[in-house]
């Protein structure tokens, strides 16, 4: 283990994507999704060997601290760190910062994500390692995913110029970051053999990140400085609950990344990093049967039925598919969706819906 | 009113083809498929004008009985025949055919469906008044249906000489019966315009058919006579319940008709019918939305979806459907059938499988 080196995971997402399935007090990282554990208990199991329990932060919202501390109970109580409402992942990255400079001014910090899937996680521990180095030559590290097809749902990096290497991995500059691309787009950065998917995770000095927010988003800061000085004090609560509301919510990569000085990128290979993003990536982690259906749940008669995906929660209830393709059925018994696989990502047209009518079924 | 002319029902079957909504205890022509009244309400219906309620007989099973009797209390109660189990049509018909003959002798009785549809039930009024007049001259009439569509789904019957006309619709002598044929036969046939669908439906004298059950079922006529010798009497029903177990199941088509002499056909034209007998031809008979949709039930969130039917039995559940077509979803709480609409005729592949496996959901 590296002393001074911490792990923050941002668990407070309420992700709609894989609705109906994940909800607002069930969200994706809290499900088993590929197995037993969820993707959050994943989360912290693939950094076994990088970080002890100690050196791991969890940065979440009030009504699910309680779940994900049963279901990682290793990590101490005092680490999980609660938001009293999200207001975007730079202040999930400020919290965690202040927190960790309390504890060490030296610390270096790996902003991480709780609901991604990593298929070869000692590739990804290796990320890690390579990132802590360059985090310590003062760069604001991003963890790039070097592409291997054309997503459009994935923001890009430019890489720039060589950097360094450390652990045989090749750091580079970022030259600009991109948002998610229309496919020919998407086609031209692929083939460009210089561009690396946005992980959203990033590695860097607690007073590198202090100083970015100083500079770039100075009233977060100021607001982070309050907090910092009563962290030790019974106040610390109090002072929390009274900023927060007053922060105007913002992602880190909007609010820092995209204008911070010696940003770098290391683009990861062969990591096989799946964001579970929809039902449809879903279907790249899960293991499927021969004719390519995936099962999750009893009680199921498939007829002619190939390369679809079926989740019912427990319920006495049968399901029947008879001639379908590329389908995914979610039956979570309030709900039901039937929706063709290369679709999946309008759920959440629905949820949006669902909201503008009143908030049922999320 | 013609006073000697009588319809009788059949409405025992357990019908498989729409599970999982129909089932063994709630069959297709007790459900309101097409509105607020059942397909077996609507079957008595249609026949206003042409049967008063005391001439119209339903032979049904013990189990089916209460439900129908509800559901049509203008019938008489003692017009509903009950079998003590399913023995196939020859014994339904034979059955009713005791009854009537008890009653009356010279009847002419109208073997008709409780789970079709008509939606010109005019002119199958005067089919019936046609095939009435048929009847007397001896006759066993078929009623037919011209086809519209190669159906490989129906029985057709091959036209003969003409032999009379009556309400201006012709009566052609039966060539032969054949079987549901394939997609180049079926074809063949429409293009041929001597072919009718078989309807399963029938007209004749009590007399005419007891003398072919004499000939072609020499078995189930003594049974029939030993009932008919009883009929008056207390031990009816003990006669029937004694008797019913040995009858040997078999239909009326291939117990009697195929080698029937004198049959006859009306090919009835305009009439709209419809046998419900699959997903697929419920479509026919249901209205569509724009976007072909069909929707029987409420809380549905349709998204890019065509040509879908989508069936709820009320629940507080939400169904969702993205970027599907030709689909056919039903929903009865304690199944979830999804089908692709063109292959809707394998839930008989499923209802075998339950079977097989015990007779769950059934």
């Amino acid at each position: 283990m590296i002393d001074n080196y911490y792990a923050v995971i941002m668990a407070g997402g309420g992700g709609t994507r894989l609705w109906p399935l994940s909800r607002k007090a069930s969200p994706k990282q809290m499900l088993p999704l590929v197995g037993e554990r969820s993707l959050f208990q994943i989360a912290v199991d693939r950094l076994d060997g990088v970080f002890t329990p100690d050196q791991i932060y969890v940065v979440t919202v009030a009504d699910q601290a309680d779940v994900l501390q049963e279901q990682c109970p290793e990590i101490p109580a005092e680490n999980y760190l609660l938001e009293p409402m999200p207001r975007g992942t730079a202040s999930v990255v400020g919290l965690a910062a202040v927190a960790l400079q309390q504890r060490d001014p030296q610390a270096v910090m790996a902003v991480l994500t709780a609901d991604h899937i990593f298929q070869n996680e000692a590739h990804f521990r290796k990320l890690l390692l390579s990132a802590y180095d360059a985090a310590q030559q003062d760069h604001l590290v991003t963890l790039g995913i070097a592409p291997t097809f054309p997503s459009t749902g994935y923001g890009y990096i430019q890489q720039g110029d060589w950097v360094e290497a450390h652990h045989d991995l090749d750091v580079y500059q970022v030259l600009r970051f991109v948002e998610k691309p229309d496919e020919s787009r998407a086609r031209a950065m692929l083939e460009s053999g210089d561009h690396a998917w946005n992980s959203g995770m990033f590695v860097w000095q607690v007073g590198r990140i202090m100083e970015e927010f100083k500079r770039q988003m100075p009233d977060l800061s100021s607001k982070l400085n309050e907090i910092s000085r009563v962290w030790d004090q019974p106040q610390r609560e109090s002072v929390i609950q009274r900023v927060w509301p007053q922060i105007q919510p913002e992602t880190i990569d909007y609010g820092i990344m995209e204008n911070a000085r010696d940003v770098v990128v290391i683009p990861g290979e062969g990591l096989g990093w799946n964001d579970v993003g929809s039902w449809e990536a879903l279907f790249e982690v899960l293991p499927a049967d021969e004719q390519g259906n995936i099962i999750l749940g009893d009680e199921f008669i498939p007829i002619e039925t190939r390369d679809t995906l079926v989740y019912k929660k427990s319920s006495p209830r049968l399901i029947v598919t008879i001639g379908v393709e590329d389908l995914v059925v979610v039956d979570t018994g309030d709900v039901l969706l039937v929706c063709k696989k290369d679709q999946a990502q309008k759920v959440r047209q629905v949820v949006k819906q669902l909201k503008d009518a009143g908030g049922d079924y999320l």
